[in-house]
């Protein structure tokens, strides 16, 4: 019978700058009496990696720009998040109804560069995205394999809104260990014809598929998921950036 | 231990007009000894429901619109095809590089208002959505409960891209039984800081989770889910046209 089964990885504390996020799982999973096996997916949310990280800001001192102090003036923001947001910014896709759609460094197409003031400790800071999420994922799959022996897939997501569509999913944003992108493509399908488009974004799957337990006001940041047969791959044969769609062929960049 | 598992549903026959698609889930789920409860939701993918409602047309005797022939000759497309794309389409929101992004008379803003020609069991057909997915959702889960006992939520997906990312994902396109928004909007977050803007697409989540499991060449058209728990409504109560985004919100359209 195949079946993928998503786990809360419950205890953790609550991540400060420094922490080494692999060895607070593989305890956590650990204290569970849930030992992680090669093949398995750890899902671990952005927010605790950005914390980790020191990808905190201070709001106090942030010089707002004058597009920051206009947007902020007209959609009754704070300016100085917003200039956080721009400073992330590489490309404004939309900027109206008070959204900020930008293309950030990296090239995520995302509502203000990901830059976000939820689940942090003390008011007035927001947090960024991690720099290299890929990087941070690859750590956290070496360490837990330090530890525990076992060679995990490490999946860092985040909550991205889409167009058309109400409500908030998780994604993908930084990968270790497997391959983002099943490309089914060439392959017949049950009639014998051959599937031309087919390539399934299963980083995204397992993020969607984890968000339900990563609740955003309970303190659920990491999930282990067992039973999914995903493709292995070693850091820095793929990575999230294959799931950015080329500007070129992207009909709403 | 909070989690949820997703289970292939396997043994279901290849489903022709006329089927009773929740009778045969029920029978398939009691051959592989997995008894539903109340609270499991069993996603099925919009293929299986086109089919066994009847939404299979013929290519042949399909009269491609001038429309239709300059498109598919611009970009090497059957023009019957396209036909039928015009046909369950209500506003062209992007028609650019071989692609149709649509709107469809229920909403959906989607490639080829979800016209697919994949894992159809004869050549030179080609399947519509179901006219009326919630609808079709709301007969499963009674049919299943008449069988079974259980009420179970019901999810119909189908497979979509999306603008900026690279890949297809599940996402739900009708429901029964189950909210598909998580609504967490006045929730204190881990800082005591009220959450403004969380709105979470737990349908889409359950949709992209089961995706995992419905490979599009090997024949899984269904998935148990079971451990999470939903806000369980009634057929009538909400539908999958919650998922839309109004238009005048959308940045895209």
């Amino acid at each position: 019978m195949a079946s993928i089964t998503f786990t809360a990885i419950e205890g953790l504390p609550l991540i400060r700058q420094g922490d080494n996020l692999g060895r607070l799982i593989a305890g956590a999973l650990e204290n569970m009496g849930l030992r992680p096996v090669t093949g398995d997916v750890v899902v671990v949310c952005q927010k605790v990696v950005s914390k980790a990280e020191g990808r905190i800001r201070r709001l106090e001192g942030v010089e707002p720009c004058a597009l920051a102090r206009s947007f902020a003036a007209r959609w009754d923001k704070d300016p100085r998040v917003v200039e956080l947001v721009l400073n992330e910014t590489v490309r404004i896709v939309r900027m109206d109804q008070g959204l900020l759609i930008v293309e950030t460094g990296p090239g995520w197409v995302c509502a203000n560069a990901g830059v976000d003031e939820s689940n942090l400790l003390a008011e007035g800071h927001a947090a960024l995205l991690p720099l290299a999420p890929d990087r941070s994922a690859a750590q956290m799959r070496a360490e837990i394999h330090r530890l525990t022996g076992a060679l995990v897939g490490v999946v860092i997501t985040d909550t991205f809104g889409r167009p058309w569509r109400v409500g908030l999913t998780e994604v993908c944003l930084g990968i270790a260990g497997l391959e983002p992108l099943l490309d089914l493509r060439g392959l017949k399908d049950l009639g014998g014809r051959e599937l031309h488009h087919t390539v399934v974004a299963v980083a995204d799957e397992l993020a969607g598929g984890a968000g339900l337990l990563m609740g955003k006001a309970d303190g659920i940041p990491a999930v282990l998921v067992r039973g999914y047969a995903y493709k292995a791959r070693e850091p820095g044969e793929t990575g999230a950036k294959a799931l950015i769609r080329d500007a070129k062929a992207d009909l709403f960049r």
